[in-house]
């Protein structure tokens, strides 16, 4: 049995959404299974002394621009939403929730869900209300949905979740972990294939 | 006649390096020829508030492993130069002469040349000794390059050149505009080649 591909990602991430519904066709087609880790950006950019690409103007613009065109390239549906970033601690409680009580299966469903919401439909998953209806749509219980994203329980795996990723060297999202191999970012999914294929490329 | 694929780079830059090496190829599939900008990355980043990602602890690490193995992937020789990154405005003046008085070839093989002594054979490309073999190496006349590298001439145009891809968006390397689409990164080569093939995949 070979080790899942580690899968770092922040529910306000374009890029994230984008790999999120890659990953696990690739890592399928190698024999893998897919570990998805929740995280916080903020957390990581704040250690790493980083900041968002939209934070600066003259990137801001390109960046938008390449969001939506990176979503193409891969065939995905893409709506820039109106508030962005949004804050996604809610969302990445309720996959913990989800990874928690019902497995690896129902953890990647709530993030294809959320994230489908988010950048398709400008859904806003900081807004109670509305994530409620995201949980519902995804077949889950909006009540139970509430009370994980609130839980001591599920702000502790968060907690946890962002400092293991912080331990692991994430300092953006999305991040692997492919055999002890690090690739930032949605650009490196040609890497990470040929590295399932061949082995690590770094000597 | 379609135009060309405009392309800007800092000699100080390794995914400008790698991107220099298929440029070529990638245009000629596609019946364009490649308009080369040897620019200083510095002047875009303080204009854009942006630093260079080895300038953050947490992601040099990561972006040093990522050189090599990004020139792996493309089946390059890479050797991470002691001295990094390099006071570049020395050999991107003599890229300007060498584009004004023996054209867009002779420009583009003196990039070649310079890139390849910096990145796979760590030559000091601010040391003006280390400079004058680099150009002897590549066929120029060491005495002539030496004088184009402190020339008002060159310096100008160089300054130019760094005014002019600020006016066009530039805040990266390398940096590629294809029929007014933008596209910042070597690895954006695949989005690139789609746009040549299908026309811009952004509505």
């Amino acid at each position: 049995m070979r080790p899942p591909i580690d899968f770092y990602f922040d529910f306000s991430s374009p890029y994230s959404y984008i790999a999120n519904e890659w990953v696990d066709a690739l890592a399928a087609r190698h024999g893998r299974t897919v570990r998805r880790h929740a995280i916080l950006l903020g957390v990581a950019f704040a250690a790493a002394e980083l900041r968002s690409p939209v934070a600066y103007p003259i990137k801001r613009d390109y960046v938008l621009r390449d969001f939506a065109r990176s979503a193409r390239f891969e065939g995905l549906p893409y709506a820039q939403p109106d508030v962005f970033p949004v804050a996604s601690q809610l969302a990445a409680r309720i996959f913990w929730w989800q990874l928690a009580v019902a497995g690896e299966a129902a953890g990647a469903h709530w993030a294809r869900s959320a994230f489908r919401a988010y950048f398709t439909r400008g859904s806003l998953l900081s807004d109670m209300a509305v994530l409620r209806g995201v949980a519902q749509d995804a077949g889950l219980d909006a009540d139970a949905a509430e009370a994980a994203s609130n839980h001591p329980e599920y702000k502790d795996a968060l907690r946890r979740a962002n400092a293991q990723a912080l331990a692991a060297g994430v300092f953006g999202a999305p991040y692997f972990v492919v055999d002890g191999e690090p690739f930032w970012g949605n650009d490196r999914k040609a890497q990470i294939e040929r590295t399932l294929e061949r082995g690590p490329m770094q000597v």
